[in-house]
Parts: C-alpha cells; structure tokens; sequence
C-alpha cells in the first residue's frame, strides 16, 4: 500500500505508535473490523460491486479469521494498521486479487469510523449493564434500611434525621438520570459512517442503508464529512462517564465519612479494607479512596480528549481517530473499576442500629421544633426559627445536647420574642425532639417518611425495570443483525 | 436569622466571596428567585400554610420587588446571601410577621437548587438559540456553495475535491447533535426541587406539583435528596457546552487554514480581522483566534466544575451550590462569545471562485483514477491503488503535477503491475482527473456531488425547522407558566 | 492604522472580545503598558532612533497618560486594542508626527509580551506574599499548639496522636515548596521581550539590555520568536497555582472534617460561617467550602489555558497573548479567593482543648503498644504487630476501647504468638498506650514531639524570614527600575 | 498482617485494582523498594535496632530478590501490595523472626512516599535525557539552517522572513527552559521521606540522614506528616511534563503546516507519514497528529490528578499514593512518546530549499519597506506604515503582488500622505523588498540575522552542554550511593 512514499516506516514512529496501537487493536477492535469488511462484502455483492467468485474467497477468508483471529505474531506493525494487516491475512488465504476488490468504495477512514460507533456503543452497553446492577443495589439497600433512622448532613454537620434507605433511594435516583444519559447518547452513536469513504463518498451505487443495517445500526450517518471527522459523540460519552464518576465519587465520600472512626454510622467490609503494616488497629476503607481517586482519572480521559480534539481540524485524523478513541478506552476501563468497587463496597456495608441515637442530642430535630411553635402558637417561621437558633447557641455553649431543651425554656424563649405569651406542651417539645417522630413525619412528597420512601422506590423499581427492558431490546437488536449477518455471509461463501 | 452564632460575617469572607456572589445573584437570579418565592406562595394560602391576610401583604410585597429591585446599595452581605436580602426586602414592605411566615416548608437549599434550575434551563435556552441561528447561517452558506468545488482535506493534505456547500453541510449537520444534547439536557434539567427542603422535605401538607407547574417545571425532583445534592445536570451542561465548542473550534481551525495566504481558500472580512501595527501587509483573522481560545475556557469550566464536584459529598454545600453554578455562567458566556464569534466570521466569508482549481494538479482526483481502472480495466482496488500512488510518487518526485499524467503512462504502469495489457482511453484519464465530473460523481448517500448536497440539505432544513418549532413550544410552556404564576399572585395581592 | 482592510471592525467582534478586552486591559495593564513605552522611548532617545524635540513630546504625553490614566468614554475599541489608545491618546497630546515616531523598531507583539510579563511577575508577587503571610500564620499556630495533642489521620481513621502544631508545621513545610515554585517561576518569567518586534527582532540598531533594565526584568529574552510566541511561563504559573490550591484545599478539608459536629477537634469561627435559613442549630463552615470549591477553578484556568495552547502555532497569536492570559487573571483571582478564605479562616480556628482525649480510647496508641513488645520483649516487629490487632480486633467487635487492654491481656497473646513468656509489666502497657506519652516519644527527625517539633518550627521561622527578605530584594530591584526609569523620561521630557 | 480484620481481600477490590497495581508495581518499583529495604536495614544495623544476626539474614534475603527478582506467580494480591509481598519473599528466605524485624520504626506509608520519590526522581531523568537530545537536534538543525530563509508567521499570515536556523533556534530556547523547570523540580522531589513513619515519626533512635544518603537523596523531607502527605512535587512534574509537551505540539503544528500541499516549506520523511488505502496521492504527516494528540493525554493526567487530589485530605491515603502516582505513570509513558515522535520527525525534515522565494511577492518585507521610509525619509513609523498598508491593499485588490511596488508609486504614495515631497531610490525599493537583505538585516539582540542566530547558537550550545553536564553529575551522585548501599548491605551479609 505504500507505494507512495520511498522509506519504510521508522523504527520510533513504529515502536511508541503503531505497534502498541496495533496490537490493543487486534484485542478489542477485531470483531468489529472483520464485521465491518463483512458487511461492505454482502453490500457489495448485492450491488454487483464485486464478482460472485472473489466475494466468496473473501467471504471465506473473513469467516475463518473470525474463528481463529490473527496470532499476534502475524500481525507487522509496518504495514501501518490493523486494517492492512486483516487486508493481507485475507489476501493470504483468498489471494491478492480477490483480497483487492473488497476495499472499493470505501477507505479506511469510514472503516475506523465504523469501528470506532461500534467500540463506543459497546462501551455504552458495558456500563449501561453495570449501572442498572448498581441502581437494583441501591435500591435494595434503600428497601432494607427504609426505617432505619440516620443523620442526615448538610454542609457535614448533621441537618435532620432521615434513614438509610431514604439515603440510597436519592442516590439511586441520581443514577437514573445517567442511564437516561447513556440511552440518549446511544441513539446518537449508533449511526453507520461506512460509505463515507474517505471524506467525500463514493461514484459507486453503494447502499448504505444496507451496511448498517447489517451492523446493527438505526442508520447511516448522512452527511459523509460528518461521518469520518467527527467524534462529537465520544466527548459526550466521556462527559457522561465524568458525571456518573462524580457521583459515585460523592457516594464514597460518604461512606468514607460514615465509617470513620468517630461517625460510625455504617461500617464497611474488611474485603475492601486494607490494613496497617506499622499501626494494628488500622482498617482502612481503601477501595473507597480508589474509586474517588480513579474518578478523578474519568475526569482527566475527558480533559485529554477536549485538548486533543480543540486543536484539529473538521477532517479526518489521527487525533481524533486515533487519540480520541484512546482516551474512552481510558476512560470506560477506569469507569468498569469506578462500578466494580461501588457494587463490592455497597455489598458488604452496614448500616449501625444505632446510628441515629445522636440525632436526639445533636439538635438535628430542631426544624420540628420551629415548626412546632408555627404550627401550635402560630409564630412566624422566622420567629421560630429564631427562638429555636438562640436555644440552641446557648445549649451547645454550654455543652448541653437537645434533650436538655424543655418546654419551660423554648416557651420563656418564644414569648420573650413573639411579644406574646406561648405555651407549648411538654410533649409537644419532646414529641418536636424525638428523631423517629421527625423522620415519620416529613411525608411530602420526596421526603424522609418510610411511607413515601416505599412508594418513591416501587416507582423506581419500575424504572428500573424499564430501563433493564430497554437494554435487552437495544441487544436483541444488535444481536440480530449480527445473526443476518452470518447468515449473509455464509451465503456468500457458499455461492 | 444568624442568631445561631456569636459573630458577624467577617471582612475577608464577605469581600472575596458573599458581596461579588450577592451582585451577581442580584443581577442575575433576583427574577428566578422573586418567581420562586411567588409559587410557594401561592401553594402556601392554596393549602391554608398561611392566612389570606398575610399572603396578600407578602404577594404585593414581591410584586413590587419583581417591578423595581433591589437597588445594589440596598444590598447587604452581612446578611449572607441574595434569600436572606429578598427576606429583608418583604420584611420593609409587608412587616417582620408576614415576611417571617413565606419561609415555612422550604429552606435555601431547595429554593437556590430551584434558581440553579430555572438559570440552567435560560442557558440552555439561550445557547439553543443562538445555535439554531448558526446552523442556519451554515445551511445558508451550503445552499449558497452546492457548486463551488474547493480542495477537500484529510490530514491536512489534499485528498478528494468536494464543493463549499458540502462542507458547510457536513459543521451542520454535526452541530444538529449538539441541538439534540440541548434537548435531552433541558428535559433532566427541567424539574422542580422545591419542596425539598433542607434534604428531606416536610412535615406540611405541601404540593410540590403545583408549585413546579407555576415555575414552567415539567413536575418535581421527586427524591427530596436528591433535589437538593444534585448538580450532575449542571456538569451535563458544561460537557455539551464543551463538545459543541469543540465543533466550532475545529471549524474555525478550517477558516483560519483556508484563510491564510498559502492556501486562499476563502477570505474573511476585515471586520472580524485585526492588522498590524508594524507589518502593513496583515491582515489577521483575529476572531478565529479568540473563538479557538474561548473553547479551551469552555473545557476548562468543565474541569473546574469536575475538580470541584468529585470532592463532595452527596449533600446540599456551597461547593456544588455555588461554586459549581459559577462554571455554568462562565461557561455560557464564554460559549456565548464562541457562537457570536462564529456567526460573524460566517456572515463574512467569501469562498474564492477559484478556490478548486489547484485540485486539477494536486492529485486529489487520484482516487477517481484508480476507480477508472477498477471499472474500466476490472483491476482489483488495491492494485489500483498502486498503479496510481506509483505514478504519483514519480510525478512528485519530478516535480509534475496531475496533469501531467495521461493514458500512455496509466496504461504502462497499470500493465506492468497486472500483468496483463491495461488500456484507458485518454479521454477516460482526462475524465477520471477532473476535479468537477469527480465531484459530480459523488453521488452516493450523503457524498458531496451537487444534486446529493441539495437533498441532504432540504432534509436538514426540515430539521432545523422542526428544532425551532420544538424550541418555540418549550418557551410558550414557560411563558404560559409564567403568566399563570402572575394571575395567581395578582389574586392573593387583592385577596 | 486599519488602513490593510477595507471594513471597519464588526460589532459582534466590538461586543464580545475587543471591548471586554479593552476595559479590562485599562484597568489592568494601563501602567505597564505606560512603562512600556516609556522604556522602549528613553533607548530609542540614547540610540538617536527618535531626535530630542519628538522624544520630549512624546515622554510627556506618556507622563500625562500615567498621571491621569485614560478615562473610558475615551477608550474606542474600533482602535483593536489599549496598546492602540495609547498611542491615539499620545497622538492628542503630543500630535500625530511625535507620537508617530515612537513606534518604530518594535510592534505589539513584542509589546504585549512584555506587559504580559510585568503582569505575571506581579501576579507571582502578590500570591508570594499572601502565601507567605498564611505560613506565618501556620507557623504562629504551630508555635501556639506544639503540645496541644489531638488524632492523626491516615485513611481518615485515628492513626496516631500528634499535637495540632506538628500538624500546622506539616503544612507549611508543604507551602514553602509553593515559595520555592513560585521564586523558580519569576526567574523564568523576568526577562524583557521588548525588541523582538514582530518575530523576527530588527534592523534599527535598538538597546534590548537598557529596555530590559529600566523595566526591572533581569536582562531579555533571547531569541525574537522564542519572545513573542511563547507563554510557557504563564502554564507554568497556573500549574504552580493550581498545586497550591491543592495543598489549601487539603487544608480545608482537614478543617472541615475537625470542625463537623462528630469530630469536634476544632471549632472554626462564625465570621466565616453561614447558618441555615431553615435549621436553627446549623453553622455550616462555609468559608471552607468556598475554599476547596475556588480550587476547582484554579484546576480550571490551567486545563483552559492547556486546551488553548496545545492547539497553537509556535507564533504570536492572541490564542496565546490574549486567552491563555484570561486564564491567568482568572486563576489569579480565584487564588487570592482561596488564600484570603485560608488566612480568613485560620485566623478564628480555635482547637479544643480536650481533642486528644479520645486518643485514650480509640487504639490510635496501638503501635506504641507493638512498639514495646519489641522493645521490651525483643519480639519481632511483625509478631508484635499481629498480636496488637489481633487484641484491637477482639476489643472493638466486644465495643471497648484502647483503655480496656492490660498486661494480662497483652503478655497472653503474646506469649501464645511468640511460643515463649512474654511479660510486660501494667506500668509498661500504660505508658505505651498514653498519648501523651506516644507524642512526647516520637523525638525523630521531624516528628512529632513537642521538641522536635520546636526545632523544626524554628528552622522554618528562618526559611520564611530568608523568603520574606527575598521577596522584599525582588521588590527593591523592580522599584529601583521604576525609579530610573520616572528619572530618565523626566530628563527626556525636559530636554 | 491482617489479623485485625475479619474477611480476605474481596475478589472485585483484587481484580479490579490489587492485582494490576500489585503486577505494574513489581514490573516498576521493585527495585527502588528492595533498595529502600536495604537502606533502612543498614541504618537500623547501625544505630544497634537489629541484631547483627538477623540484620544478615535479611540482608542476604534482599540481595538475593534483588538479583532475581519475584516471579509473577509468587506474588499475592491477597497479601494487599508489593511490600507485603516483599516482606513475605523475605521471611521465607530469612525465617519469620528476621523478617520481621525490618518493618521497626518504619511504615508503608513512608516507604512507598520514598519509593514515590525514587520513581518521580527517575521520570524527570529520564525526560530530561531525552529533552537535551530534542534540544541537542534542534540546536543541529538550526546550525544547518542559518542562513535558510523561509516565511516567518504570525496569525498563520506571512509576517517577515525569517530563516529556518532562526525558527529551531527558537524553539530549542524555548526548550530549554523546560530543562530548567526538571531541574527546579529535581530538587524538590530529591528529599527522603524515609523515617516519618505513619506520619507521626518514631520514638527509634533512627537516623533520617543516613538512609537518604544511601538512596541518594539530597536529604531529609523534614516533617513527618509532610513526608507522607504531600505529593505536591507530583503534580508539579506533570505540570512541567504538561507545559513541554505544549510547546513540542506547537513545533508539531508547524512542521504539519510547513509539510500540507498548499505550503510546502518542508517536507517530512515517508518514515513518520502514512499513506492512504483509498487516496493513491497521499502521504500523510501521522506522527506529527500522534504527537499532538498524545499532547492533550498529557494535560488529561495531570487534570485527573488534580481532581483526585483536590478532594483529599492532607493525610497518607490511597488516593495519592496510588492514584496520583499512576497519573504520573501515565503522563511519564505518553511524554516519552512525543519525545521520541519529535525525534523522529525532526531527523529527517527536510527544509525546502526555495521555501522563501515566495517572500518575494507575498508582502512580507512590507515591513522593512516602511522601515525605509523612516531612515530614508524621516517619516514617523505610524505613517510610513499607513502608506505601506494602504499600497499592499491596492496591490492585493488587483491581485498583484510585493515585487509590483516601485519607487514611483512607494514615493506618490508617501508624498501624498506626509504632505512633502518623498524620494525613495528604486534601489532602496528593490533592497527593502528583498527578503535575503531583510533577514541579513535584522540583526537586533535576538533576530533573525545569521550572524546573530550563530552567536546564540553558540550561546545555546554552551547552555546545552553545561545542562548536560549538570545530568551527569546528578546521576553520579544518584550512582555513588548506589554503591555505596551495595557495599555496607554486602559488609552486613557477610557479617
């Protein structure tokens, strides 16, 4: 093929580059490539672009290195790429000229294209199936600790009680949003470049209809510069992964928090702790600190790319092609460890019986009591809110908890403000201060109550349900294409 | 409402961070936050959580701030943030008692997730527009060059002619994704938090779809945590912004490249170039510049927003709250400027005439001849292919362009490497080279051949217009919402 | 000067880049750009390049712009840029021909290059001497709280008592690497462009040495190009700022952590808190969040101005001598945020004083306890160390603390691990696990005893007097140039 | 080790991270932590920590895994790192009882931060070897090229001519600033954290000094919690790996520029290019988009490690020590590509010979025009500039080009514009027009002017080697404590 230029390609350009490109190609790009050269090989048949006789060695040829691949030692880094070497592995078994008439109306630059929607849709459905295990995890954890009352935090101080399981329904409805976002960009990558050609397309009476088809896409992409420059849909599947690293990133950094030595409000499986080797009490929720440090890693696969991709042209190149594409590999690996070690963490955490003793010293139900006071002596929220700051100034200056509040001191406080005589009832203030009472009572919509948390999570488990439905029609697709494909080829092989 | 603690906000908190946050809020959000504070209103009084007397004084109250503002000096840090100066504000107008009781079954967190919402979505709107005015700036541009042949590139280096109008085509319909991502984000982004709360709702009787209804939602954010934890769709925002700068970078890359004085391609208009104050002759396509610039500003509010997020916890704080919504607004005025920028280079440019001329002797035909010989001579593509870069090799090396080369020569080097007498007319060579019947030939399924453009495009068109309509019924919804909130709110002001 | 083009400059352009640009530039950069000038005048004067009656009009001119400045309602940015009023405003005062004149042998490359400079060797010594402020201020505390003990963290799980002053100390090792970075930086960045002229120097025979030395730089920079195209200097000032954010944000989350209601190892002041406008009992350390927050945002600026600059030309550009300089303002700024917010906050923490005394309890001791048994018993370290947790494990899975282990307890399990007697005494099994003990004994190198931890303390008390004298020499030299230059121009003006 | 914890290591937490990092880690850092082993057995052996007896069997057992390493299959990710793996290849070479012995008054922590260092210390020589190679090639190219005049560019327009020697010359100064920031940062990663333990220090009589020498570190890191906190000199070296490989993708722009068909100042060798499978004609410039793209991986590494770090609390945790390092490893591996990618390329450019005829006409020397009619005919710069402009304007209008200008019309010009009679000679059109006579005559401090560019050559040349030298000496010393720990490990063996 390179009959264009005089020198063979250099020892360095060989060694940092295409070798090691070429040989991560062979291992995951493969399938792909001799699908994409099977598909182009039906199209052109039926479009009378090849003869019966060389369609059929090829045909052949394709087959065979589908079942026994290319044996890394086969594979010559000097012939520039894995699409040269599966050119010559053909033209091997089904001879020069027949091997040369399968790349007409096309170029390699539509070919990669192909394979690089087909890389990054797998990469979509790899983390798809990964994220509805969690989600279905999540939302198993939230049904067991529905009452299982908690401190919740806001700005890492302890706000209002809520439970458990109110805690991973909101996480796992999170989540949701990023299946949502791996469904919309899916529809956007599943589009077939091939016909594209090398920019321009082809004076050849291709079918691209046919191509994609077979290879499992909804349709071509149309415009044929489009197809081979752009690789807008992988920036967007990296900023995906970035957003959902992100969340995981926050829920480990509260599960690093509550199983912290001094909140305790979950402990974490020694079978994703690691000791000390100098101090014996040590365990250390390590897995944790990896997969907020490895979404940091997602973040950085997303700033290569947009660095990358910032500085090219509206063409095809290896910068896009090529370093793009390396960057989501990156990436979809980094996320795959980000998964894994949320499942294995959220398998084995538990939540402490007692975590939400404190919430009846920290003053964490002092919401209920300003809501009390508007509720049974009609205060102003601002008013009561006010008493209930000042009470509580005082209390913790003094090192008294919640508890130590009576009606006797919120009512001298409220009247003293209000102008007004206010007279709460003992048991209105500790029924105000009690955390199980806070937590059953906040039944709005979306809120803490047991009650609404189960019906928030028989919704989202028919989410979830949706989405798993969703996933396996979106496979059964692909996987019937592939299944006409085979059929096609064989067909051909067998003429 | 800072009886909690003992000191006032100190100097250095309030100048570096709560006054240039509480100015900008003020110039920013004061509409979003007033019609925030108007729903609640109304479902407040609707649900009886406050008396009709106090609602009416607390609607005129807001009535009048949404008529006249707040004046900056009327502005008070010290009061922590722009909730508490709005507070204030009704306080004065309709008295410390009325004012105190608009606060109940809500906090901050919600109300400032809510505003964050209602800001993300005019962003959205915003960019939106602008860029369904660019896509049909380029469409405009592409029905205007369907037959203007100019040199089409891959590694920067002449591969195949195409005309102007198909590249044009090819930015737009990349950019058609980007308009698709907009409108996948705004319908995550366009759900209500209010209700909420601090993170676990409430204990009142609220009705959160009312109050989501009245703000343009499409329905609540249904877990309270949710609500108020989230910014993942704030990071989708800047990830799309990110892509799309990407795209009008890379196109700007083009222009600069086809502007500059070797390749000449087009000129741009010296209202978008700055000159030199020492070389007389420049003539420099400054905006080009900046347009590429401002999309490395825009990836890099991603990276700030990403920095900042994976270091959270997944609970209300200012990290996400504030920090992460100051990305969102230098990020869309940032793409702001991008979008300009690429509107007026486009207004301005002038694509040579003759810009394809060079293509009759920069052996960008060469693909049509080995096409020739695939289809005239029955030769496999790769031998083709080999023929013609042997040729090429030759010609380049003696310094000769494509035109140099004729039949005689063709059909030398073709037999020689078949093997067999090869024998093109030279009326066929001379087709095979010319730069237009190769542009006309390309008539495959989105390849750049005039007739193929002009379908493409009146496809493109039919979605522009679809994308407008659909924007058009999006800002009715929110206008209708609008004017609902209005009339409810005029109602509890005469109540 | 636009006389190259045919157009006037665009609106759009006007609107969204030059005007920006030109406000900020005036606010900015108008006296080193003053300056500027006025050196390039005094070489040009000494060379013969300008005569005497020209020069002294124009160095009036100049003296006038640098005493009144250039009100905004006269700046035009359909001039293109300051440098352009400048001359405009020369021009009115010193007329068309003066000021003509005193722009020969340079251009705004080489202009802006070297207000681009005086621009990053300020932003390095403003962030100098507000981080050498805030290591004082780490070493006060340092000195305030050398015995002061509370919990180390690894894995923020309780590893081993320190003092709050080790830990103070700690950081402000770390910041004095930032002072290290940041001299590194300013050598690199003090040398003068001026004279590289467009790119490629000149033919006047100019004195870059004297332009260099009236403007406080430490000599040129060499090559033409290498003056004009590069901003090296500035990614590495933005990488040196986002490591020190780092570091700062380390900090902060550490304070965040000690200052949460179930951690309680320090108490952060209400100057720099927010409560909720909901929950009474909340102080939410918000300064702090600001903090890490702002950090993102330094992270950001250098990923923006990476993204830009990976994508240019080794040439002049405003890629380069304008965006990748936003970031730099940017960064800048949020920097000054962050060390404001860090000074801020140390200011007011306050440690409590009973911090450490959980350490009697949560076998943060242990290793001193494995530390005797090989010490007192010769066992080896590891033996040592598996019989500590061994004895951690059973005591915490039965909830007692470090309190509850005896030498009956520990000698048993030694001895059944060892295979012979093994025979603490109580007294030796106390001392091991007493902090305070534990702190007073690690007198290692840079440990944390309070003695040590003087040593060092004083030692660091030197380094940042020697930084401090350093700062104030830098400062001298550039106010000496400053002076000479006022001198100089005065001389010219009267001449 | 793990007796405080009830589960084995989960498989996931293994597989997804153990494992690989334990594989990587035994490929790269063996040998730095056998010889921090043996450094820290010397030290204990000296200060009377071990007996002579067991310090030999350990000795004899590291020694032994130092000449033949772990086999793949001897390593244990269940065991939790390398270190443990270490310790266990010991124990069963040296008994139970002496390996145990060497982990007194040590910890992971401090081991792997020293590790940390050794590896850090090893990238930055590394890189900085390849760098002076770079700088060594380009300094080559510029003295070949020192009086080859090609265009010079500013804006991507031809700006003055410059000469091909002067642009290397440039970009190797450039260059060599980035050698300065690896020796900056050398110093500061060359510091031995050894000793500090956890993080605490120890209550051992260790000596810090001693074990720093004999692994070759300049000294000491001070403080204890510093030592195995920080990771801030990581950061750092990818901030200066980031800002190299900036300036390399801009050496790489050009050469892409230079090399594209419309250009052609160079041309590159068919050794970096690859061709097309479709496109006969092509010879693509690869290497040069490999090397621009590995540019944005990059930055992409040091923007993950920036978000993970970001998120940390100043503490030992996986998150640094791991994450943060692996960042590094990346940044490491993909800088060394580009390094020898722009290698590669730059050995076999080819600098056309006739790159700068086309100055002739193409109006860069426009400078020099207006720079004669200010020594020739006194007018002001601004004029002589205004008269230039306003001829190239006309001239390109009329699509003429630089060698159409004559004196009479320079001189009808001028005259009209200063109001006087002007009188350029046609010999001083023809000098100043002549692109040869430009670049002879800019011969300023720093210009293009062949003289001038060798005597900053030379200057560069003295720089270059004293650099070289500098990295001599460095490994000298880095060597000498090699030997000099072989020795003493050898004195305790055979003890």
């Amino acid at each position: 093929m390179r009959e264009r230029v005089h020198e063979p390609l250099g020892r360095a350009f060989i060694d940092t580059v295409l070798r090691p490109r070429l040989l991560a190609d062979a291992e995951t790009a493969l399938p792909a490539m001799i699908a994409t050269n099977q598909a182009h090989l039906v199209m052109l048949a039926e479009r009378g672009l090849i003869a019966p006789g060389p369609a059929a060695l090829v045909a052949r040829a394709l087959a065979d290195l589908a079942r026994r691949g290319i044996p890394p030692s086969d594979l010559d880094p000097g012939l520039e790429d894995l699409y040269a070497n599966v050119e010559r592995a053909v033209a091997r078994l089904a001879g020069e000229d027949a091997a040369g008439r399968m790349h007409v109306a096309r170029s390699r630059n539509d070919l990669w294209a192909t394979v690089a929607r087909i890389s990054t849709r797998v990469a979509l459905d790899r983390t798809m199936a990964a994220l509805l295990d969690l989600r279905a995890c999540l939302l198993a954890l939230a049904a067991e600790h529905t009452d299982r009352v908690v401190p919740g935090y806001t700005h890492l101080q302890p706000a209002q009680p809520i439970t458990a399981g109110f805690y991973f329904l909101g996480v796992a409805e999170a989540l949701a949003r990023d299946s949502e976002r791996i469904t919309d960009a899916y529809r956007r990558v599943n589009r077939c470049p091939l016909g594209a050609c090398a920019l321009a397309g082809t004076s050849f009476p291709i079918d691209r209809g046919l191509v994609a088809r077979l290879l499992g896409f909804d349709g071509p992409v149309v415009s044929a510069l489009d197809a081979v420059a752009s690789r807008d849909y992988v920036l967007e599947c990296l900023g995906h992964f970035s957003v959902l690293a992100v969340t995981l990133a926050r829920l480990a950094a509260d599960l690093y928090f509550w199983s912290s030595a001094e909140v305790r409000i979950a402990d974490v499986s020694g079978a994703i702790a690691v000791v000390s080797s100098i101090m014996p009490q040590k365990k250390n929720a390590a897995a944790l600190e990896h997969l907020r440090g490895r979404a940091g890693h997602v973040a950085g696969a997303l700033a290569a790319a947009l660095t990358t991709a910032t500085g090219t042209h509206f063409m095809h190149s290896r910068e896009t092609s090529v370093e793009v594409m390396m960057a989501l590999a990156r990436s979809e690996a980094d996320l795959a460890v980000i998964l894994a070690l949320a499942a294995a963490v959220l398998a084995g955490v538990q939540v402490r019986p007692d975590a939400g003793e404190r919430c009846r010293d920290d003053f964490s139900t002092l919401t209920d009591l300003a809501d009390a006071l508007v509720r049974e002596a009609n205060l102003p929220f601002r008013l009561a809110h006010e008493v209930c700051a000042a009470l509580a100034r005082e209390a913790i200056d003094a090192r008294r908890g919640a508890s130590s509040l009576d009606a006797a001191a919120v009512n001298a406080a409220a009247s003293a403000r209000a102008g007004r005589p206010v007279a709460l009832s003992e048991a209105d203030v500790r029924a105000a201060l009690d955390p199980d009472r806070s937590v059953a009572g906040r039944g709005s919509a979306g809120g803490t109550a047991p009650a609404e948390v189960r019906r928030v999570l028989a919704e989202a488990e028919r989410v979830l349900a949706a989405d798993r439905a969703a996933l396996a029609i979106t496979r059964q697709a692909v996987d019937a294409a592939k299944h006409e494909l085979e059929v096609r080829c064989s067909a051909l092989a067998d003429a």
